[in-house]
C-alpha cells in the first residue's frame, strides 16, 4: 500500500461510469417492468452504494476511507440498448476516491446482470472508466470528450507516469 | 431472492471474462516491470479469487454458495494493448456460479486499474461477460464465436426468457 | 457453538416479524412519498435480505448456513401507525434458520428507522419475534394467536427446556 | 447517501435501548446460570459492540464512521421479566452515531434471543429506540419521560421534518 | 484455490493450539481479575469462535466451508507464565478445517494480547500449530509427543509432499 | 472498548513480527519453487496487508482506524529454517495501530502455513510480537535486543501497568 501518512488531508471527489449492453427486448423488460417495489434499477443503485463502502476490502492495496458521499444513478438509453451507470463518491482524506467510484459502478452493473441473466446471458458490461476527479496533489482531471481522447493518447504517458507505475507495482513496500 | 429450496443439487461451473484496455507504454510496464514479488498480475488474480468468495455479500439477490474452485488467469496481448482476465468457478449446489465468475473477473480488472491508475487514468474495463456455464436445469451454455452472436441475437430472447425476467425483478418475493 | 456435526440434514424454514411504530404524519410520508426508485420500503426490504446472509458474522454462536431463500415484506397499517415487517428464510442444513429470519426483520426495521430518523426520532421498533419454524428434530412450531400465548406461557418451559438453556449458555463447549 | 462532505466535524454521542422480554423461568436461567466464562449477558454485550462497528455494512445509506467509543450494558429486571440493553456510541465526524447505537442494541438483543431460543421461543425484542443524542447541527436531543412523549407527539413533526423525510427517501441522489 | 469439486464429502475435524507467554504479574491479572462479565479469557474465546467463521475471507486460497462446530478453550498455566489456547473445528465437506482451527487459535491469542498490551508490551504469541486432524483422504493425523517430532522430521517430507507444495503454490490454477 | 473520544489525534506507527518455522526441505520449496506468478511469499504478504484492514472486525475491542500505510515483508533464513514476517502500519488517529501490525503478521504467517500444509503439517508459527511503536501518550517504545529483555522483565510491570490491565479487562465499560 502506498504510504500516504504524510500527505495533506484534502476534499476529494470522483465520478466513474459503467455501461450495460443488452438487446432491446431485455431493456424493455428492465425499464417497463417496474413493480411497486424493488425494480432492477433501484436494487442495482443500492448495491453500488453499498459496494463503494467495501472497496478497501476488495481492492488489496486501497486505503480504507471515511466516505462522505456515495451516489449511483442509472440511465437507460432505449435507442442503443444500454443502461449507463454513473457513480460519484467523496471524502476528506489523504488519498482519493477513484476506486470507490469505479467499484460502485462495477457492482451496480454486476447486479443488473444478475437480475436479467436468466432472460439474457449475452448481456455485457463495458466502458467501466473514470470520468472525473478533484482534490489531492494532481488536482482536477476530467476525461476528454471522445475526439480529444485520441489526441491525448498520443502524448501520454510521460516518464513521470512511468515512474509512478513502478511505485504502484510494489505492494510489499507499503 | 429466488427460492431454490426445492431445486436439486448439481455440479455447476461457470467461466467469465473481462478485458482491461490500456496504451502500449502502460502495458509494457505491467508486463515487464515484474519485481521478485507482488507484480500487478498476481495481485489482481488473487483479488479476483478473494472477491468471488464474497459475491453473495455484494450482489443483493445472490445465494451464498460453498465454492469448490475459483481460478483467475490474466493474459496480456501486446498487439492490441489489453489484459484479458478469465475467471472460472465451481460448486455443487442448488443454484449456479455465474455471478461468482463475473465478480472475480470484475474485481481482478478493478485491481489492475488501481495499480496503474497513477500512470494512466484512461485505462478502461470492457467486455465483462459470461463465456460458458454448465450444470443446473438449463445445462450447458457457451457464448458463440463473434459471428454467431449476431445470428443468435436475432432469435433471442423467447417469451420464456421474458417471463423469467419478470420473476427476477421481484426481490421481495424471495 | 453447539456441535451439530452429527445432526441429520433437513429442510428448514423460519418466519419472523418486526413492527416499526411511528406517528401518522411520518407514516404517510413513508407510504405516499414513493419516488420512481429507492423508496423507504424497498431499501429496507433489500437491507433485510442482505443482512440475513451475514447472520453468522453478527450472532457469535450462529452456524454459517447456505440459505436457499430469503424474503422480506413490509406492510404498512395506517390505522395503527405501523409498518409490519415479515421475513422468511430457508435452508437444507443441520441446524435451523430462525436467527436469519430474526436478523433480516431487525435490520429491515433499523433501515426504516435510519431513513425517517431525521423527521421523527420517536420511531420505535417493537415486537421482534419468531412467528413459525419447520424442520429439524423439534419439527413444526407456530406462535399461537394472542389469546393462546398466555395459556402456553403458564405451562412452559419444561425441565427439558431448562437444560437446553444451560447448554446454550456455554460457548466454549462449542 | 446524504452528502455530508461540507458539514463540519463535531464530537457526537448517542444512546439507544432495546428490551428483551421473557418469562420468569428463562430469565432466572439467564441471570443465575452463569458459568466460569461465557455467560449469555457478556456474549450479548460483546456481540453488540462488534455489530456497532459494522453498521455501515448493514444499513445501506449509513456513512462509515471511525467510532471512538462503543459500550453495551445489559440490566436484568426480575420483576417484569426483562433484560434492558443500553448501547452508547461516540465519534468525531461529520454525521451522527445514532444508527451505531441502535444497531448495537438490536444485535445484542438478537444474541440474547439466540442463546435462549431453544428453551423459550416466545422471547420477544421490544422497545428498540433512541434515548439521547448530542453533537451536530441539531444538538442535544433526549427522549422525554413517558408522560412527556404523548405531549411531544401532538406537536411533531413540523413541516421541516416532513421535508427532511423527503430527502432521506432518495438514496440515488447520494 | 485447489479444485476440490470432485473430492468426496466427508466428516472432518481439526484441533490447533496457540500459546501466549507473559510474565507472572500480567498472568495473575488475567486470571484473578475476572469481573462479573467480560473477562479476558471469555472475550478471547468468543473472538476465536467468530474468527473461525471468517477464515475463507482472511486466507486467500481457503475454501468457504459450512462449519458445524467451533470451540475455543483457554487454560492458564501459572508456573510457566502461559495461556494455552486450544481450538477445535468440524465440518462435513470436500476439504478440511485445519485453517479454521489455526485461525481461531491465532485470533484468540491476538485478542488476549490486545487486552493486556497496555500493561505488558512484551507478551508474545508462540507455538501456533496443528495438533490433530481427522477425515479426508489423508485420514487421521496427530502431532507426535515432543520426542517423536524429531524422529518424524528425519523421514519427512517425501517426494509426494514436495509435489503437493508445488500445486499449493500456484493460486492461479485454482 | 476504551473510550478514546477525548484523546488527541497523533501520527502513530507500529511494527510487529512473526516467525514461521519449517524444515529445510519445505523451506527450499517455498524459496526456490517460485513460478511466474503467485508464489507463497507474495500471496502471504498480500494476505497480511488485507487482514490489517479488517483488524477491528476480528479483535472485539479494537477501534476502527483509517490506516495510511500497511506493509508486510517476508525474509527467509535458510540456515535456521525460518521465514521472518515483518509488518508495519501507520495512521493519524486517537489510538494506536499495534493490533493492526500484529494481525497483519499473524495472517501472513497463517497464509504461509495454508500454502505448505499439504507438504508439512509440522510447520509452526512462533514469536508473534510487537517490535516497535511510536506516537500517542506513551510515545516511542522499542523491544530491547534479546539480552536487554531479561533485564527489562525484572523491573516490569509497575503498578501503573497493573491498573491499566484492570481497565482493559472491562469491555462493557466501553
Amino acid at each position: 500500500m502506498v504510504d500516504v501518512s504524510d500527505k495533506p488531508v484534502s476534499a476529494r471527489r470522483a465520478t466513474a461510469e459503467a455501461t450495460v449492453k443488452m438487446d432491446q427486448e431485455t431493456l424493455t423488460l428492465v425499464i417497463d417492468g417496474v413493480g411497486a417495489k424493488g425494480d432492477v434499477l433501484s436494487v442495482a443503485e443500492l448495491a453500488g452504494i453499498m459496494a463503494a463502502k467495501r472497496t478497501a476490502e476488495l481492492i488489496p492495496l486501497c486505503h480504507p476511507l471515511p466516505l462522505t458521499e456515495i451516489s449511483v444513478e442509472i440511465t437507460p438509453d432505449r435507442k442503443v440498448g444500454t443502461l449507463v451507470i454513473t457513480a460519484s463518491t467523496a471524502t476528506t482524506a489523504q488519498t482519493g476516491v477513484e476506486m470507490e467510484a469505479m467499484t460502485a459502478a462495477s457492482v451496480a452493473a454486476l447486479t443488473v446482470y444478475d437480475m436479467v441473466k436468466s432472460a439474457d446471458r449475452f448481456v455485457t458490461i463495458t466502458g467501466v472508466r473514470l470520468l472525473e476527479k478533484t482534490g489531492g496533489k494532481s488536482g482536477h482531471w476530467k476525461r476528454p470528450a471522445p475526439k480529444e481522447v485520441e489526441a491525448a493518447a498520443e502524448v501520454k504517458p510521460t516518464k513521470a507516469a512511468a515512474r509512478s507505475v513502478k511505485r504502484a507495482r510494489a505492494p510489499k513496500k507499503g
